[in-house]
């Protein structure tokens, strides 16, 4: 019952069950006169799909975006831009034994719990598929940020960690998003693993954002944080949001945290200052384990395709406050 | 410009800059008939005022809250609810130094770079001393939780750790809100010691829910989660938020989360199961540090004060999604 | 650039150019539970559908809904509903030589004053086509209205009046929904000479609804006939709208105002109280006239296709404040 | 309970009952940097005040503005302004006997309805006085527009009727807001006859609007003319809006309407072309009439007092339209 949309100015609706008939995105609050490349917006949806690399789900899921309005001869009009994906391999009989049955850690309980009713196919809107809705709802807010760049990785999984921050956005980000050869490898192969097992695993994303605009964010409620946190933990298995190393720096005294601006991670007082954004994401393992895991229909890790996803909603989040910055800027001195 | 309010249907607005002339807060969507204790309201603003303890700032702010609209021979009307506090110790000379410097970490900066144009005598309303108005929001929307304890306090200030959860909501938070003898005493010393050297500590408060209902919270972008960390982060200090031990709990394989439903931290697809909710918070210590801390007019660390604004946000995020899901009661089955 | 969807907690938004690829409408707000009859949904939109009677368009457009999610085996599930229409009877090249032209009276200048860039083939999002998504809305606000009747009706057309005001909501609304033979017949005559001439007429409709709950409406920005005015004035051709007889009745002195309680039209301090709501609409005549007109494309009379637009807005605006109101009703004494 | 705010980016909130502790209005969405004269507040609030003129109610209000927030040094900070105005004149043993009567034509009984609660000394938030916040939040709107001019007179007061539209803004209005020294008198004769006899009358008032920007108004939802409907329904007695003489034009044929484009008032499509817009309101009789009238502190009239509450609401609509469409301007070719 509500909630399904996300921003002020920019306001991105997402609709669709996993099992229905498609999923969608309404972008309302697009400006005019904009190019839309379908191909950019393709490859974004191809970062976000299942059957990538051999240790994601083996569904196959065919994401042809069609965009059924707000753009006309390649250029936004400034009117509502739908997009919708339809649901093509769904397999219901798969999860006809869930019927009756909740699994844990997932919506299905607290969906009766809330509804009273329920579509027992699938995860119905707290699915993760509904995410591709946001990664096309991530494509256009860039193109109101054309400075901006967003580069999400993967800095941990289980007990495997990057050994250094990645030196700049141009490093490749590998066959999973993690940029670091050695620890992509072994992720890899402890995931392979993890698959057979019926077993997953969770970790770490970090999101960098360079070239933001400054002045964005605003000084109460919707500080630019407080809106990244909400955007984040929107994410179906997103349990942990930093400004930072938060909880890490959380423990050091003043004196230390102030010797670099770099502490502030590109937001004093919950407004963008124009320095790099960095944020931490805490993903936790998959609740699917055991003999429905090893199914193979399902994830191990979502990391690496949560990574774009990651990126689209902080977009979405800056596109809005961009916006809403952009309304006041003839009064500035 | 905007932002000011927080919620759908229980929404709270607050105004007021640290060093104008009152600070408050309206209240709209409160229900009509509750009985409104202002003793009880003024214990709420006590337990975040300054000046109560030694570790505190010595600035002592008397909070008188003076009720407005929205209260008639003690009930509410169901209208909105205005309750204001007048700035008497603002003592603004103490901060003209400021007026061409802008303080690291703080909103000064940012300030300028949003509007052009700022209060230079204080963080306006970016100051921690909004927080007062949230503490009176969060008052009124416990009054539509009857049946929920929610019980903050601090799990670690720099680092001083508690040795356990308590056990409890009953367990008393002692002097400065932390619920052991022995870290209490501990953090009480080395606060003092960083009044004097003008060095300040944050740490991270724990949030236990009790007795929530069922149900509350949106499968997609209104996640109770999400609202949460919007609530959370958008407390001036606040770098962090994670459902239970998120962050650690990233790291472990889903086989051993799924081993103890209170992994979840009493929500599933981001609904409440009614169990009990858990948050952690990172605070990150204050930025005045130096001779301006030695002043002695500013918090050596905030989270002792930190934990009645944090019990007032969840109280507030709660109310509002109880509200919401309350529409719906009379269509389920 | 937004402004595409109305209502707090049921929440109609609506996309699509009247020349795009579809049209469609996302209805967030609706509860779980309730039985969709698509035939009932086909119906709605076919008394909207142009070319049903002589005097309207000679456009014929098969209008399909199909409905994309929110809707399983037949019940709502409380997620979003989204229903799509296609466009399938464009044209577009009868409106080429409109690409440089701007049609008094119509969006086409201020479309380009707003944006900079439009879809010149067709009024875009103020065309009149955008309203079979209201209808779609409309269809589902009634089902949480179960008790309530709404009932619309053409009062005058140019100078054709009325005698009198139809007895009750079971009288026939005839061919073009007029709810008397001799004025129908008139009009009917009128608006075939129209045509034929390349003029055009506009008029009065009424609209009554029998049934409403009590306590619906805020007291103040809220009121539900100011939530009434909104969404009747949102519609492209309306101009003006009254509480019952509004304009006459303002000339009236109080104590004859007081006299009757039907003079209050079922609202007293902007809440509804029960008894039978009446409103008046006035519909301009439509700009496009002369030859282009004469060519039959376009509605010589918008009023018999926008009675039944009419009614779907009302339900939308009820059903709105029929959740926000029930929020509350547990609190009720 | 909810419903008192208007506007999504300059956003007035009004609180306070008639019979309260004192009535008041945040802005939130104010720039920063503009002028604020104290003197100008004061004119506009004195030009809704009671007892002004001998037609008025007998009651005085001493409606002096405080302004509690969002000014320093002369200039708005882009905060939230809030002013208050103490209530100082209740005197509400005068109401007493209204216990347990409910007014027809009043929100008494629907209060009860709605809440189950009410202040019943007053109109509570239902009353007339609830627009001196209005008012407030109308002076700063126009801080944004400085290049339109809002100009609200009386057309007609029951019979009495203006014998030609007043040439421009500059035209006196005279003692009562009536821009022609023939009617003005009869009709403070006619007022005065009313008062004596406990009597009340109704009219309509008409607003120009000259000066708007260009582009002001979304094309579905929020057309400029949907949200001057919102804010003029919105006032207590107000029982209908048209868009210039629309009830009348309604009857006219296209081709008559198409000759002159002042027919559209100053706006297609929903969306502002720059040239005038012109408004008309219907406002009924008071239902206080008979010997309660006659006690004295009841307007027989509220038109005279009602024009500066039609000329905020105005200006609240403009600017906060004028944000929105600034929030694209960059966008534009």
């Amino acid at each position: 019952m509500s909630g399904n949309s996300f921003g002020q100015l920019f306001r991105v609706t997402t609709f669709g069950e996993s099992h229905g008939e498609a999923l969608g995105v309404i972008i309302d609050g697009m400006p005019a006169g904009l190019t839309v490349n379908l191909d950019d917006l393709k490859k974004e949806l191809l970062r976000r799909a299942p059957g990538q690399h051999a240790v994601h789900t083996s569904r196959k899921e065919d994401d042809v975006p069609e965009i059924l309005s707000g753009v006309f001869e390649g250029k936004t009009l400034g009117t509502p831009i739908t997009v919708i994906v339809r649901n093509t391999n769904q397999r219901s009989a798969d999860y006809e034994p869930l019927k009756d049955s909740y699994r844990p850690g997932h919506a299905d309980k607290t969906t009766m719990m809330k509804y009273g009713y329920r579509d027992h196919r699938g995860g119905g809107r707290a699915s993760g598929r509904e995410t591709l809705a946001r990664v096309i709802g991530g494509y256009f807010a860039g193109l109101i940020l054309p400075k901006a760049s967003f580069y999400a990785y993967i800095e941990q999984v289980g007990q495997f960690k990057l050994s250094s921050k990645p030196a700049d956005h141009s490093v490749s980000r590998g066959e999973i998003n993690i940029p670091e050869k050695k620890m992509s490898d072994e992720v890899i192969a402890f995931l392979s693993e993890c698959k057979t097992k019926g077993e997953s695993a969770g970790g770490i994303v970090a999101l960098s954002i360079q070239g933001s605009p400054t002045g964005l964010g605003e000084p109460v409620f919707d500080k630019l944080k407080a809106d990244f946190a909400k955007a984040m933990l929107s994410l179906p298995a997103c349990i942990g949001m930093s400004v930072g190393d938060g909880f890490e720096l959380a423990l050091k005294p003043g004196s230390e945290i102030s010797k670099d601006s770099k502490n502030f991670a590109g937001m004093e007082g919950g407004i963008s200052n124009g320095e790099e954004i960095v944020l931490k994401l805490a993903f936790k393992a998959p609740s699917t384990i055991g003999d429905k895991a090893k199914a193979g229909r399902h994830d191990p890790c979502i990391l690496p395709r949560v990574v774009p996803v990651v990126e689209a909603m902080a977009k979405i989040v800056m596109a809005d406050h961009y916006l809403r910055q952009a309304a006041y800027s003839s009064f500035l001195p």
